[in-house]
């Protein structure tokens, strides 16, 4: 029994797919951008905050919850969904990503990963079958298989070596995976930069059979040229009647590339990170609020969102919020930023249903590219 | 031609006011507790929840704004009212706290304060007239006089020459202040802990004649007796026809013994600065979060509160978030701390209200004193 996903049209000039994912905690519309909440919060955000913006499921860390506040006590709060105060659904990583990123000293076996904590030195381990029990202590909705996300670039050895190690892991996952809950369990397709790899990754999984099929291992510095062909060859492998879920990925430009290929599901800190950093999202690409040129803007963000921050507050109050080191500029940011993200897929969805994606990907990108703020 | 200000009730058995004061950006009910907002943002708050939990006014630091990002910009912005998102009435200070708080190598003489700013370093000047033209380009309803807030302990010669001086600031600021903005001008008693001098400086005053009367230089590190000492020998002074307002201070109970001796209107950092450090006053008084004891308690902060922090989130929660040093630590803390203020003068109002203010009082210090957090 995998969970029920309906896949609602397909446009006749691309791959990209208009879906549906039921999950215990609710629908989700697809293509989706979920937000990062990495340690059971999104950062300077409200869980209000990210319904209003139009969040529909948002991502937890297996790493930093393991590590702190502990997922038993977190299971003992009443799960994640209660802990944090965020009813709708809640995919969480397996913590392989994050063991690789942060954790200290780390030694892989088959067994799993023993590493050091980024917080406090101690010496922890993370095995297939204990990030599935930590994810299912947390209440997650979408449960991912523990992988090695290889580094790049990496040897065809090493890439052949880690990815067959992943396979056998995502079996014992599979294994370990209780379904009783109502959770999914989405296996990740590794194999490098490799089209043979990949392809042999895909159907590896495909054999254990997964509710959702992700692809891991990109966005790690590869060139986005290189990010595309990966999907190119790898997403045509994978079943149309599961949910296809590209991880970590990234600037507008590569979503809107990856619902071209037919990506359902996307996460990225880039909205959330940038914003911390005074960078934001528009329909005409990045600014920065720091520069002087915003001192005395009295125009919004972005003349064509509609978002909170944008109805309320002058480029020139944002630059002084930033340059002034207040909370506020975390939280209007954050938010701005993700209303960008979350609209830019609620208007893939839209055009999806209306039949003129293609209209909409030519428009996305002359707005994008042409680097000229509108006049309101 | 003064601000209205109406005065409702008085308590049979205190010098307590019930109170409203009319200003150019709506009505306030007093007694009220104000929030204060130094650049330009209560610090972790969202104009609307500021709204929502209740509070009616907030203050403005002219200091900070003046240094950064410049009352000029702030004017063209549209004032400080639109720049910052906040429709309802502010109070702005006159920035004499702050120069000789923050402000280095300050050099004090007849015209005003020769300082270098805590931000670069720039040499500076305020002075009563630059303060009100500063206060005046905010758009503030409640501009408050420049004066010395005098340091404690100080010799009585010290006390007599500053407060002397401040008189005839206060004297310069009203002949300044141009009201056809519907701006009010509030007066500032000082005098030091010296009977004679407090009257004395609350008489030139009246002489002079403000909109309302703010007693400057309590809590500055003297006793909670010697704070109280000076208000019940300065507030029978002060007309009973206008507003009184009790700078800085203070902590819930200073709060209500001020209300008790007859104060309008009161401001201070503590529930804004205390949230940060994750101190969080309670009906039952203060808790940290941090403290290991509340890492596997799932009640509110306070189960006696209907706040928003209360109604969704566990002591265990947000004893996480703050070790995890969250953002929405401080934006739940904050919350909470201010709606335990604002509420606090509420149910003041509201026992003034029904004449029983003295059953209120007893009560307060009952629950404030008994440290136990009642079950939910
Ligand atoms: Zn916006
Ligand atoms: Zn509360």
């Amino acid at each position: 029994m995998t969970i029920p996903f309906d896949l609602i049209t397909t446009d006749p000039n691309s791959s990209a797919r208009r879906g549906r994912l039921h999950t215990a905690h609710g629908v989700v519309e697809t293509p989706v951008f979920m937000p990062v909440g990495t340690q059971g919060t999104v950062k300077g955000m409200l869980p209000e905050s990210l319904h209003d913006l139009g969040a529909q499921i948002i991502l937890g860390n297996t790493y930093h919850l393991f590590l702190r506040p502990g997922h038993d006590l977190v299971k003992k709060m009443g799960g994640l969904h209660r802990f944090m105060n965020w009813s709708g659904p809640i995919l969480t990583d397996s913590g392989g990503f994050q063991v690789f990123s942060l954790g200290k000293l780390r030694k892989i076996d088959e067994e799993g990963v023993r590493f050091q904590s980024h917080l406090d030195g101690a010496h922890q381990i993370l095995t297939p079958e204990s990030s599935i029990e930590i994810q299912q202590a947390l209440g997650s909705d979408i449960i991912m298989v523990f992988d090695e996300c290889i580094p790049y670039p990496a040897t065809r050895d090493y890439v052949i070596d880690s990815t067959e190690r992943s396979m056998r892991w995502a079996k014992r996952c599979k294994q370990a995976h209780n379904r009783q809950d109502g959770s999914a369990l989405f296996g990740i397709v590794q194999g490098g930069m490799h089209e043979d790899l990949r392809r042999k990754s895909a159907h590896d999984l495909m054999e254990i059979g997964f509710d959702g099929y992700a692809i891991g291992g990109l966005s790690v510095g590869e060139e986005a040229e290189v990010m595309y062909e990966v999907m190119d060859y790898t997403l045509p492998e994978l079943p149309a009647d599961r949910p296809r879920y590209v991880m970590g990925v990234g600037t507008p430009e590569n979503l809107i590339e990856g619902v071209r290929r037919g990506v359902d599901m996307f996460d990225c800190v880039m909205p959330t990170r940038n914003a911390r950093n005074g960078v934001l999202f528009t329909s005409f690409g990045k600014i920065s609020i720091k520069q002087a040129q915003y001192r005395e803007d009295e125009r919004p963000i972005d003349p064509d969102c509609d978002c909170y921050v944008c109805r309320h507050y002058s480029r020139a109050y944002l630059r002084h919020l930033y340059q002034s080191n207040e909370i506020l500029s975390s939280m209007l940011n954050t938010m701005h930023n993700l209303h960008y993200y979350v609209q830019l897929m609620a208007q893939v969805r839209q055009a999806l249903d209306e039949g003129n994606f293609a209209t909409f990907y030519k428009e996305f990108y002359q707005r994008r590219q042409s680097g000229v703020v509108l006049e309101s």
